[in-house]
């Protein structure tokens, strides 16, 4: 154990942090130095989560301080609220911890865009070292960094269903639509009426229509990618599930597209990523299958003549959605293979 | 609509208080006249309920003051939790109004049972005079009363179940067993991390074991038909669906009968009781079939050399298990039809 | 009982005939005169369907030959397979029954566009004096005649959705995109893998991307009232949930236009239809609040600066997407109100 | 690879199947050599599964005769229906190959049992070296034999509840009810209307009621703990969730005694079963806190005086159940650490 990186979680009990214990628990690389958990200090983890006992002793720390939190850990996963996370990354830094932060304090290139859809930005200096943590968009900034802003859900799924679009040039720029459908943990562990069980079971709606804040991930990177600005019409939906979402992503083609030319552009453009799947000809992705995986399931469609394209694209939103992806960037960040601790079969039926 | 009775619905906000508008609005003999809610004063229902929608017109009252309610209306039903029903119920009896209560509070004739279970009773003198709203048990007590103490979902289907085994003097005493199993509407329309979706979905867990404030209810109707204490081993669990309770009941027979004997015996009790249905041999009831309506769904059989009897009862939770069976009571009341408003079909599939 | 309409429903074993047994035994101008089945002929319903017990009485029909049937009733509902209903119709129409269709057979003004999208039409004679039962477009049509072509249910809620924009000749002919959500009865009642509660729970998936039959029925209607062809991307989804499909239309505006602008659209090309609700500004639909009803809700947002609505349309495929419909169609065709047997509220929750 | 043990897994495109192949893909010490499907012969398991897309390479065998089969593996796991499997399984023996078989055909010590409950036995002369693979109860036994009957999956459960008290002496023999609810994984990977979506959602049932053939297995092991017939009233039922069953079992004491009492009887029972946890007072199993993993999770009441037991046990039918309890086996078989490749945490949420 003498070798095994020391981590710490903050915000472990939420879905995303229970998902990197979960992870974390059986990865070879690591060790779980430290829980932190407002609602719970103190109290055995597997008390909380009797899923996990016998596989997680941790309390829940007693004292969460940053400093002490700090010292007890080498690389330090925040998955704790916006702006909460901001406020505390400074210390972790500041004691020679590196930090991968599934808030979205870090994700913004552009610090206006942030204070625009979140609020006052209180680091600013450190958002420019900060890195956005998809890999397969950057992965060699991972592996320098310190500080990794991971991606949200819906931007993971969105960016990597139309990054090979982007980057080809082939997107028309105002005709990006993102119809997406996520599972109810999405919204986070919490006690409220609207994802009661009997609120979403047999049901199906649209939220946020036009307003969600991760419209401007989205728009980031793509534009990016596109190297002109990229609007994305983004629509997210509540599925009756607990994990997984699909997004349904349209887009016009600047240039008309066969089926087979886009299969090959993006075979192309994933090639040594280990994460992304493109499904087979005729095949389409179900979010049942890549459940408490770090992949991304992609298939395509062309219409209208080869001028518009469909991708659907399948992720987990705690696993390669939040957790899974932060675990990705710890391993690229410590020198460690992308994918360790991260094999484990989709879990199905 | 002048000769249509005018009803009040106090706690319409929920689930058992929208059942008893969704069971209202169509009824024929009635007239909603008041809503109460004290999370929404003052706000249309069909902006909280938007299901209903041209359907239903009325605002949640602006002042619900008894006082005012039992001016508005003939008969009050009240859906909110036991002792918030027995601190207003005398003012709308003392106003004239019938009134047909949801709660536990007036469901025990022995108010040291109550106050076992639940607190001080603020209201004895008027204990005496309610009536248990089982009307397959209690109809023509029913029929003459102001006052209903209507049944607890869990004690509807046990009882329905087990009543004429216990009649017969077939029951032995303390041999009752009820594994019980209900949808999350049970928990009703509340902001809990317990019941939220993905604390529910794909799951299935026992919960109160022993303890279920349900228990002495279930207990007090069976020694009632058996002329002896009868103890009941209640163990509730959590399904993840939205309605329905499905009762798995055994008891042991004081003496040996065949599935046919018991069948005739079961036909006999609830000849002319038009809500209570007995499956054909070799079917079995499914929550499904009930839901949405006010049947209570039985079936037999025998084990053991005809020593145990196992009795499998479905109910919907919130219809004959709640707001259905008020109407049912509320019909009797009123002198109307026992069936009238209650004869639309179980919601299929 | 001797004045009220004898129906007859032809495949009454499935989920759209199911439904509209549902509808009709508490219709108060009709009287179920016949039940058919393939697969259960002779027995009981109730057997078939215990939730139906002692509501409905009649067995499925021992000899379901259409000269039986057609004898039996004023009015055929046929709930079977396209090519086995434009088999039977003709017999049908010459006993002097009326009927409505609920399969694709009577459904497209163009029998070409049939017979690439099915197969062979075995009755064009009968196709030219068909109608196309929405009858929010239709309804003159639909009092008139004495053969309706339901319509499929995904394009029910598509139309509806998007028909004020394509009358006003607002929509820009190639960008409209359909991306729509639908519970498993869709695929109705049967025994596939690939709906099997262990396929479907805890996923999403698309299916049948640009290849789905509704397609030309989408593009039928909306050019006819546009004017022009318009092309339709349509892409399906399986929601686990039971009922319910909610569309999210995207179209681009030939003009821009405001959200309130389109509202006020939408309001007048509404007006006098009792079952398309249009939701309160900031409210969005939810399938739960259409369920069991013949509700269609629309909700509309305006994005990229007035050039791009999303339309968010949601039904019951059961009901206003197969036999609710047919029971609106139904009181139409025999001067009945277009309400009557419809005024259920939706079942929630 | 070279030291690695080649397993062969028959019936691999089932539900237990597929978990033996979930589980087996990361387990440390085997290596997939063959893997057989009736449906799929010759395709990629990934085609079928595209969860295990780059993760499961193999095709399902062309030739999946027994001497091929036996030939490439050096244990054979047979996951296929009673009667195919003891049909197989000794030209695998007689090829020097070990096998764990999931089917019910060599569960029973007595071969007139089995013969009553299912058909005749065709390969009488194994079954008598045939070891009932509960390795908490026959860890020995299963470390010396070549052929393990793998228990059922209600079976697992049940007697993993009852153990310490039937061994014990302390229950009464003909008190024992076993109250089990399962998802619907139970029914296997089938195309049946019985267990598609919508017949099984929002829905709750008993099924084969006093007929299920899981209840011999659990009399014979409890029986032969008690040293005296113990009768079991066995009632299964389907709850509307993929996996998972809770079984809530009752019964009188042979003496009165305190939770207290039987959580120190259960304690040191389990010592040094790694994989049955007793949860602590105060808290119930949830088959969620067991999904995915091999845990067989555990609580106690009492109630009646100390008269009677409340027994509730949870599993992962698929895992414990079924596919899991066949690794530990397998395991336990080849000399191999008990828990090798079933470290993996149940899967939350």
């Amino acid at each position: 154990m003498a070798n095994k990186i020391k981590v710490a979680v903050i915000g472990a009990s939420g879905y995303a942090g229970l998902e990197l214990v979960r992870l974390l628990v059986r990865h070879p690389g690591c060790e779980l130095a430290a829980l932190t958990s407002l609602e719970y200090p103190g109290r055995p983890f597997s008390q909380i989560f009797p899923a996990l006992a016998g596989l997680v002793d941790l309390p829940f720390s007693q004292d969460p301080a940053p400093s002490m939190i700090g010292t007890a850990a080498d690389v330090v996963f925040t998955a704790v609220p916006h702006q909460t996370a901001m406020g505390m990354i400074p210390a972790f830094l500041a004691q020679g911890c590196k930090v991968v932060d599934l808030s979205a304090d870090f994700r913004f290139r552009d610090i206006s865009v942030y204070e625009q859809w979140y609020q006052e930005h209180t680091a600013p200096e450190l958002n420019a070292e900060a890195v956005y943590g998809l890999p397969e968009l950057h992965r060699d900034e991972v592996r320098r960094t310190r500080l990794v802003g991971n991606p949200g859900c819906y931007p993971t799924g969105v960016i990597l269903g139309l990054a090979p679009l982007a980057q080809a040039g082939l997107l028309v720029p105002d005709s990006v639509i993102a119809d997406c459908k996520s599972g109810a943990s999405g919204a986070g562990r919490q006690a409220l009426l609207g994802i009661s069980f009997c609120e979403v079971n047999d049901g199906f709606r649209a939220y946020k229509v036009l307003e969600h804040r991760h419209t401007p991930e989205m728009e980031q990177e793509l534009s990016l990618l596109a190297g002109t600005p990229v609007n994305v019409t983004f629509t997210p939906h509540l599925v009756p599930m607990s994990r997984g979402i699909l997004g349904t992503l349209y887009a016009n083609l600047t240039e008309p597209r066969t089926e087979a030319d886009l299969r090959e552009l993006y075979a192309k453009f994933y090639q040594g990523h280990p994460f992304v799947r493109l499904r087979g000809p005729g095949s389409l992705p179900d979010t049942r299958d890549v459940r408490g995986a770090n992949f991304c399931d992609l298939a395509l469609r062309v219409d209208q003549r080869g001028r518009r394209v469909i991708v659907i694209s399948a992720i987990d939103n705690l696993t390669k959605g939040a957790a899974g992806q932060a675990v990705q960037n710890f391993n690229l960040m410590m020198g460690l293979p992308e994918t360790l601790g991260l094999e484990t079969p989709p879990f199905l039926p």
